[in-house]
């Protein structure tokens, strides 16, 4: 297939190469055009809009800003050639999603959401989870470059921001379990037991899962740098979180802890640490760190 | 060898059973003696000082209430037979076992705190995952029973307590798991989305793990009875971490809202529901139930 | 003085009446221009531009959407003539102070933040208290009209945005002291006390303030229609202090518990109700409502 | 009237030298005698039962552990001689209110709750404010001396453990003022307001009440130390308030943040500081102190 794609972070570049390798015809965009925002065989354009056409384009912007900098601000939907499908596929707000997806379908695109699970090292082996909802053929026109970035398509229905509300509550709970580890371990290390002992224990039986194994070992070793996904990005994502939750009218109880202890965290300087840092609030409180 | 069972409830049941299964010698008592309350291949007794006797003596009696009546008010420590460990089975209160352990050992009998990780299912295969600390020579010398009991035993070093605070630990990461799974599901409803559809991603990719997956299909299906543990326990439970936390100065962010959520579940008369009906409050709150 | 008053619900047009009744020369303006939105003695203008003009103007607008709609999309900055000094006085966001302070000054009109604390009663008799904040000899050359709408005209520095923080904190506080009334009424009410007895008692002695003894007479009666100020309002509000204290990195533990209070009001169909009805929720949650 | 006061803390010291002042016959008692616990005109008694007969005896213990200790356990209930009337006047859980009136009147002793609001100072002045609660021709007894200590006595009905859930609920909204005011001042802190000017505009307007002007001036200048009533207590009282909230299925959002509060604080080495300090958690999670 034909496809542009735009933002070339560490993930839009893992992604996009896959393309290439499943032998799609890929044009590359990214807003800084240096060198290493390169993706081997794919095709450098110089802009925008030259990347925003063909059977689909792909955004993997960094967030609400980014995205509607480019594409709404940019005129991308009243330029003269436009793309069949547009796979949203980074993590937005879902009012946004509800704010595109009209708009697209006035200028004759069809917007699909398509956020995923997985960090950078899933994506260069093609091993995200896709979360997709859009128009039902538009999905399965654009299968064939879901399944070259990703190990499954979870379909969410026709409405494009399910598929964000549902990332969302992924990074959300992906949030609680790092933050009830991080308590967790305070309260043992309280009494004299090893926080990474507890952990050794619960992430081999009953927590034995990739987020609880992955994070669990980050807060083990409080090893928080460098950082896979920052502190930084994780407030963005449970204001999001909280944001789509108020939309519709659901007080989320842990997710107003979660923003405490981000803001927390932030105003102690680890904007910059890896999101296991979270852990790492619950310490300092208790006196410990 | 020659043990003593205390507490034969569901759980305690099945355990014994094992212990019959793998050879003991296994002398049981409950404090109502009625018939359901048999184990096959056991010897009954009539009196907990008939099986507070023997090489070890094993407890697994309700709460902190019915150990303390039992062994300490029923003056089973000043019995002219003794057991020469006492396995303190049952999820106590990290202050009870603080303070047992010292009257055991001016009885001459060795004090050793071993609560579990398991639901009945994996008590009657021996599949449960025990967490011990106490004297590491006495427990060397359970260890066959506690094989027989479990399929791995976790040490937490010498002092008892620290067992009971890597289990309070334990119990409340797994209340957490539920309560985020109620929250993200209240948000995703909200959105259109169905809970059990996005449980079914996620139990299956990021949270592949057993606690996950068993409380994400209770949740998925609002299957909250028959209880396999209930609210009242679950609101027991999250009562003995918060304790065991405020004893060496750790706030709870997590634990308190449980805390409240569990109040508001009994409130609305959940109390006999299982635990997985923690989830059943952010819905109501989100006016969705 | 000339002054133009922009924004006439019902905290505008007894301001406004005040400033006539001191003698002032007043132009108003309302967005519907019905026929109740009028202001005996002053005189109607029929655009915000003829209104935004003169020695001064003042914007008693809802929101921050209606006064940036007004005052920045309205193109009034570039509009031919405008007023020395712009007094904004409705409840508005910090972070929209900080963006309207310096583009009033580089169209040459000084940007004075008063919001004001008092309901319309207090109104209605020139007894506001006003929170000033501006540069010095604008706020001085506007005291007259200050004197003619407040009690007391309070000075908070040189930077605008400083009276809206202020403004935010003490709705915030507010707040706090409606939903301590509602957990404590709820508390005492499960112990067979009537919370209307303790509020009379707490009222009268160490919370003897206009606040508590308003606020609390509401509660007792459960008196909750019709609205002084809204629910969907208190909402709003609390949504603007989050705002306000993460951008300067200071987590509201209470703060987040109102908001999660305000949501599962709103969704159980208290938002026209008046603000007061925050206390409900506690009850609620009970059991008891 | 023939009295008996046990407890000579500074509350008690003054509260019975008021006693002597109306012209009361007082014997006084205190587990320690040191010379310092002595009341002008009083009658010093070396044991508890001497002091714990007469028309009345009061009450003006510790805590819990003192109350039950002294009365239950030093056998005062089986001693030949006995008050009339119990008055217990200091703060003590629900729970052993009402575990103490029932074996009270056993005993033929009117067992009255009647705590007070008021610090030291208020106590000297016999101007403290009484909750009673008990057997109403009880009360009307007791009254001269209630009279004599306090401003006012606001009755609760015949059962004796509502006075102590007022008081409870009283103290409960006293820490979310004390909470509410540190977190709005972190709020104007980071915009560059004092704390102590957003105080002085609000303790003198909306929140003019003894308690916000007494602890907002503490807050504004921190001054914590010498303590009034400290931290420690506090945590004490936050703990009585949320078990008399369980046990009737209240949970208090405020509450938990409270408890995790005082927990934080307590860490942090604030708990011999003057209550009030509970203010400097908002500031040192924000960074700011």
């Amino acid at each position: 297939m034909d496809v542009g794609f735009l933002g070339l972070g560490r993930m839009g570049r893992a992604m996009a190469a896959q393309l290439v390798a499943a032998g799609h015809n890929v044009r590359v965009w990214n807003r800084s055009p240096d060198p290493a925002r390169q993706v081997a065989g794919a095709t450098p354009v110089a802009s925008a809009a030259e990347a925003f056409r063909g059977d689909a384009a792909i955004t993997m912007l960094a967030d609400d800003a980014a995205l509607r900098s480019v594409i709404v601000e940019g005129g991308l939907l009243d330029a003269p050639e436009r793309p069949a499908v547009h796979v949203s596929m980074s993590t937005i707000s879902v009012a946004l999603a509800q704010e595109l997806a009209p708009i697209h379908a006035r200028a004759g695109v069809t917007y699909v959401g398509a956020p995923v699970f997985g960090r950078p090292d899933a994506a260069e082996k093609g091993a995200l989870n896709i979360v997709a909802a859009g128009d039902d053929r538009a999905i399965s026109t654009v299968q064939p470059l879901l399944d070259a970035m990703g190990v499954k398509t979870w379909r969410f229905g026709e409405e494009p921001h399910r598929a964000n509300a549902v990332k969302l509550a992924g990074n959300f709970m992906l949030m609680s379990a790092i933050e009830a580890m991080g308590e967790a371990c305070a309260l043992v290390e309280g009494h004299g037991v090893k926080g990474a002992d507890l952990l050794d224990l619960l992430t081999n039986t009953l927590f034995a899962s990739p987020v609880y194994k992955g994070y669990g070992a980050l807060i083990a070793e409080k090893r928080y740098e460098p950082p896979g996904f920052t502190m930084r990005l994780g407030a963005k994502d449970i204001r999001l979180a909280l944001a789509a939750a108020e939309a519709v009218g659901v007080p989320l109880g842990f997710g107003s802890v979660l923003r405490d202890n981000f803001i927390d965290a932030l105003s102690h300087g680890d904007g910059d640490k890896d999101f296991a840092a979270l852990a790492s609030v619950a310490a300092r409180r208790s006196g410990q760190g």
